[in-house]
């Protein structure tokens, strides 16, 4: 794993990514060998990139992917391995989407968020929409611990030899206190299928997004329909 | 820094002394540029003790030189440098004396924590006496936490940092796309200076701390007039 970040090397703030990636790596049988922090430098993190890439099987990183001025993951893990990186379009449209729905604007900065090195996939991010995505046997994930974490979620089940993990996200404006009751009846009829609840805050509104994953589409699809009558929503 | 832990890799234990020695540094005015968690593995531990020390001015090395079979850092670390390694006539004073002063007996196994390099010198443990020790621009300390900073209060005056860092941090309650212009150009106005912008959520709020980093106090007090003049925090 490799964590991009001055906020970690400066003292400010205790690491919780790398924590929770080796918790769930554990869970899954998968032995996390290294963890690397680096600064938002870009010869440090490309370096860093090609010796973990080149030394491990799968490669996580954390960081350096947000809209501002010193978020320069995304082009230092294309210019690791050749590629070349633009605002991509499939990247835009998600972007463009949600802005849309949410009446704020798509500029210049969050833009940034769309530069896609060419040859990699995206990962899904059910919280902030903003993808993160994969490129050879590396994955690049945001360093917000929920987007963290959901983009992990979305990832870790393709490491594992299973089949791809769907996902269906539901927006509730409701305190988490109201949702988890109903939500945690339903996760129990629906076994077979995880839930997530990733409460917001935005523009003084609260609520979560309710993420169902799973590898069958109907059930996901059944278990959407579900959620939805559960809160009229 | 180099963490040598599996129980931080396996997702047991969260990290504490990278979090500490971090801060400990900036307030020192001395940057961390890298930190390198490896598992107990001798192979990876020398390795990784032979690049940092190649690559940096100065390297901490946390865990493994406790008395169990598993604390092969010291060994380790001999190895890295073509150092001979034998229990110390030094260390086996320091711990001799706290063993008959408890009233416990310094057996084969805590004889194994006076084994240190033939070129070291030892660090201070006020904690529980057995030594850290130096060799070249490797400092080798503890892993248990209070002995580690008690170590690193040991270690730390004897380094020479340059001109203290000041630091102002503001919080603000909005997304980083909405930050990021306005940063970049402050930032381009004040170049001496460095900005870093690290998004939070917390109770379900979003936003980021924009932190001004500099070594002229009323440059960063300027900067820090201005940003908050920009956003009318």
């Amino acid at each position: 794993m490799l964590v991009i970040g001055d906020e970690i090397l400066s003292g400010r703030t205790r690491d919780a990514n790398m924590h929770h990636l080796a918790g769930e790596l554990t869970r899954a049988g998968i032995d996390l060998k290294e963890v690397r922090v680096v600064s938002d430098d870009a010869a440090a993190i490309t370096a860093a990139v090609q010796a973990l890439s080149a030394a491990y099987d799968t490669v996580f990183t954390s960081g350096g992917i947000g809209p501002t001025h010193d978020d320069i993951t995304a082009d230092c893990v294309a210019a690791a391995f050749g590629d070349s990186i633009d605002i991509r379009d499939d990247a835009r449209a998600l972007l463009q989407a949600h802005y849309d729905g949410t009446g704020r604007e798509l500029n210049a900065a969050r833009l940034r968020m769309a530069r896609i090195p060419s040859t990699a996939t995206l990962i899904d991010n059910p919280v902030s929409i903003a993808p993160g995505f994969t490129i050879r046997n590396v994955h690049v994930m945001a360093g917000v611990p929920s987007v963290f974490q959901a983009m992990v979620a979305s990832v870790l089940p393709t490491l594992t030899g299973g089949a791809p993990v769907l996902s269906e996200t539901l927006r509730l404006e409701l305190g988490e206190g109201d949702i988890a009751g109903p939500l945690g009846e339903l996760a129990a009829r629906y076994a077979d299928l995880s839930f997530g609840s990733y409460p917001f805050e935005q523009n003084g509104r609260y609520g979560a997004n309710v993420v169902i994953r799973g590898q069958d589409r109907p059930r996901v699809a059944a278990a959407l329909a579900d959620l939805k009558s559960l809160f009229a929503a």
